[in-house]
Order: structure tokens, then C-alpha cells, then sequence
């Protein structure tokens, strides 16, 4: 099923059904229909038995909500994101969820829009007052953005670019198991880019901090969106060039070379970790 | 002159001489030798005749500071910005520049280190309160990274990712004369990233809103560090793949396709929308 979501920032004025991505803290309110064959979890939406939507208001189902903001619209509905307080009672049929567990489950558009609402909550959440001079801020008209009416100071949703490298020495990839890792997993080494650098400095530096080597012929790969809680994955890969493994313990537990054909356990599809082992190991 | 920079977050506990990036708003104090042949021009930072460094505290020509950030060291020697007041009268044989007048005049190494400078300080002047509860922040120690104690929101210095695509049709590239830009100025298209979106998709949106048409085969080009004030620009080249030119009259005053041999006047060397320009001309 293909829908068309369009980005906007002037909600509606009339109230009308609408698309609702309602979460609590990271947790978002979808339909309790996550463990159905189908899979097809949706957020805070209805559907009648023959499959047609049947949209909702937040209130319609006696929700509150700390603050919301409008996103767009998806096939001309309404689209909002909404923050509800702490204690929510789940209406009946429905559930939270953790979107980082939503990965997979809902359907992709979705999900891309479920990581796009939570930002824009997030970043509705995080400048009510202006860091600057801790006035209260006010929302601009027409652009996502939040002014503070005492120093000027404005500020549009916060994104965190990181780099993620795949690095080869001939039939070898590098992988590491990082110390917030779950038990065995291992993966391609990630990490934010700093102020003041390129992306390819930024794998450089990262490659360097956290295993000790150099890597030379950097190319890139894809990028993705990432919202736990705002980054932007910018896939690289690079060939070892020089130096041995050494790890910097206060991130990393484990790296080493493995063998295509002798991988341990690694990130689930969909990611692009995973992408990158996968296009180096069909290569 | 190669300098060897090497970011930390700790600084030494004895004060010692240093190199110091320090501005009024967006502009750097700097040794008055931007319009000397050699352009050397450096960050508050003396020579003796025999053109060794001779480093200073900030103290010792009487300047007093809003406040400072620790930024790693230059060649072994403290590396710090500091924010001044808005009265600051420049020392003697000093004087403010704007940074990005001093973009192709400071030594490159030195202007990505004035980049990075600014927006840490930046980050320290914003994150002065928690934007959620506008509670004073404390600074981490050992993480660029300042926590809210009351409600405990972590916020680490800002980048906003752009894009920047040349369009090419045959032989053919579009240019575009944004509303902001000065006089007769042409260049490719830009655009920030949006929450939820990969690079390739804002690349699409971006170029779709701003000249109507659509495009396909994108492909990376390079990234660039652009602290005016935060941006990394993230470039890609594509190829035009239908519709007509309809410019989004808010932002774009002209767009055009320009034939290799008959281009308008174009960003200065050095920028990656110029670099993307001169790559696309000798390809």
C-alpha cells in the first residue's frame, strides 16, 4: 500500500480526523496488532473491516496530550506528532511500543514517519526555553522553528550526522563489539562527526581512536536515518592501510579481522551496519 | 607549515601559553597581516623576527572573556575559543575579522580550526540552560557535552547537515540565483537535511521544491565542514530526469540551465558548490 506523505508546517485550521503519532517518552501508541502475521502495526489509526481508515481524533479517545505538532499530511489526512504525559493508560487495542522495536515490525513508510514525529517532539520537548538566555521560546509561523523573543536566538530540529565505516583487507572486514553491546554482537565502527570536520576526516579520526589503525580509499556507501534519538548514518567503506588493532577499552571490548565466510553475530537486516557486511560479503 | 592538531576535552591544569580563537560574534581577532603578499594571517598569536611561534595568554595583552572552551592542543601547545564582550577593542597590531571573510586568506589548517572554534563556542553560549526546563547547565567532564541536573538532558555541540547537488543534463548544468544571494551570484542547489529523511531523499525533496523538476543516478561527490554557522555540506551530483523548471519564488529568484562554456559569475574557489562546478566543467 503506497501512501504519500507530504511534509508540512501550517496544520489545518478546521479539526479533522487525523493521523496521530503519539508517544511517551520514546514509546509510541500503535494499534495492538504487532504480533499478527501480517505485521501490519500502525500508529493511532482505525480501520474497518474492509481495510478502508477510519481516522481518529486524539480526543475522540480521551487522550491528553503535553504538546503536538503538525508534520504534513499523509494522502491529504492530517498528521500530527503528539507528546502524552508519563502516566497514559493505553486506550483499549492498543499499546506502546519502543520505537527502536518497531524497526521491522511497522511497515517502512511508517516507520520512517514514526522516527521523523519523534524528532520533531523531541525537538518541540527540548527548546521550550532558549538555551541561551532561558526565556520561553516561541514557535515561528512557516518554518519549523522556535525563536526566544529576548536574544533572537533561533533553533530548527536538531540532527546528529555519524559516520559508519566497513573496512576490508582483502577477504577481511574489520568488526568490533562496542562495551554497550548486547552479549555477542559485533558490527562496522560508528561515531558522530565533530565540528569542523568532513565526513571523510571524521572516518579517519573514528578509525583511529577506536582501533588504532589507518585506512585509505574511503568511498561512500548510503546514508539512513537513525532516530534513537536523531542521527544521520553516513555509510563509508575503507581498505586498511596501515598499523595494528588496538582498542580504545573505554568504548570498544573487542575488534578484530574476520573471515567472510566466518562471521559472528551481527546487526539485523535493515540497518545499514548491515548493508555494509552484506554488499562486502556478496562482493 | 605543517601544525598537528589534536582535539581534547580536558585542559592542562597549569596555565600556559596558547594559541586562542577569540571572537566578538562571528568575527575572530586575528594578527593584522591578512593584507601582507604572504596572507598568513593567524589567531591571536605572536612571531619573533626568526618566525617561531611565541605563545600568549589571553590575560597578558589585557583581554577578559565571557567565557572559554578547552579545544586540544597545536603542536603540543593548549588550544582554546573564547567568547569576549561585544566592546572588546582589538590589542595593538590586531584586528576582528568576520570568519567567513577570512575563508582562502587564514591558512587552511587554521581556518578549519577557527570553524570548529566558533562552533564550540557557539554550542557554549546556546547550552548556557536546559532548553526543556531552562535549569542552568553543567558542563561533562571528559565529553564536549553539557547536562541539565535537573532534568538531565544531554546536549552535545550542533551540526546541521546539508546537501548540495549539481544537476546536469547532457552537457548542460542548473544553476540557481537564491533570494539571499548578492547581485548576479549563481550556484548549485542546497538544502538542510529533515528529520526521518536519508541524504538521498532530501536531495530529491530539496531539488523538487526549490526548481520542480525530478532527478535520478545521484551520487556522492564529498563533504565539507561549513561553520557558518554549524552546516556540514554533504555534496552529490544527479542527473535531470523530467519535468520544467518552476522556481519556488520564496527562496529562488532565478534557475536556469547554463551551458560548460557560458556560465554566470559562480561561488569563489574553495567552496564545494564551486569544486562540484569546476569537476562537472572538466569532466
Amino acid at each position: 500500500m503506497t501512501r504519500i506523505f507530504i511534509p508540512g508546517i501550517t496544520p489545518p485550521t478546521e479539526q479533522k480526523p487525523a493521523w496521530w503519532f503519539a508517544f511517551v517518552g520514546n514509546k509510541l501508541l500503535i494499534r495492538d496488532r504487532v504480533a499478527s502475521p501480517s505485521g501490519e502495526a500502525t500508529p493511532l489509526e482505525y480501520r474497518t473491516d474492509n481495510q478502508i481508515p477510519h481516522l481518529i481524533n486524539l480526543a475522540e479517545i480521551n487522550l491528553t496530550s503535553v504538546r503536538t505538532q503538525f508534520l504534513g499530511t499523509i494522502d491529504n489526512h492530517p498528521c500530527y506528532c503528539a507528546e502524552l504525559p508519563k502516566d497514559t493508560v493505553p486506550p483499549e487495542g492498543m499499546i506502546f511500543r519502543g520505537l527502536r522495536e518497531l524497526y521491522g515490525i511497522l511497515e517502512e513508510d511508517f516507520f520512517a514517519l514514526s522516527g521523523r514525529a519523534f524528532q520533531i517532539m523531541e525537538w518541540d520537548r527540548t527548546h521550550q526555553y532558549c538555551g541561551h538566555c532561558a526565556t520561553a521560546t516561541t514557535q515561528l509561523s512557516g518554518d519549523r522553528a522556535k525563536r526566544c523573543p529576548n536574544c533572537g536566538l533561533v533553533n530548527y530540529p536538531r540532527l546528529s550526522p555519524a559516520i559508519i565505516v566497513l573496512i576490508s583487507r582483502g577477504e577481511e572486514l574489520l568488526l568490533a563489539r562496542a562495551n554497550r553491546f548486547p552479549q555477542a554482537l559485533y558490527s562496522v565502527l560508528a561515531g558522530f562527526v565533530e565540528p569542523g570536520e568532513s565526513l571523510e576526516e571524521t572516518v579517519i579520526r573514528e578509525v583511529k581512536e577506536e582501533v588504532g589503525i589507518l585506512v585509505k580509499n574511503i568511498r561512500y556507501f548510503g546514508s539512513q536515518s537513525w532516530p534513537f534519538p536523531n542521527s544521520l548514518m553516513i555509510g563509508f567503506t575503507a581498505d586498511y592501510a596501515d598499523g595494528e588493532i588496538v582498542i580504545e577499552e573505554k568504548e570498544i571490548a573487542d575488534a578484530a579481522w574476520f573471515k567472510k565466510d566466518n562471521l559472528p553475530q551481527i546487526p539485523p537486516k535493515l540497518s545499514i551496519a548491515r548493508k555494509l557486511i552484506d554488499a562486502f560479503v556478496s562482493s
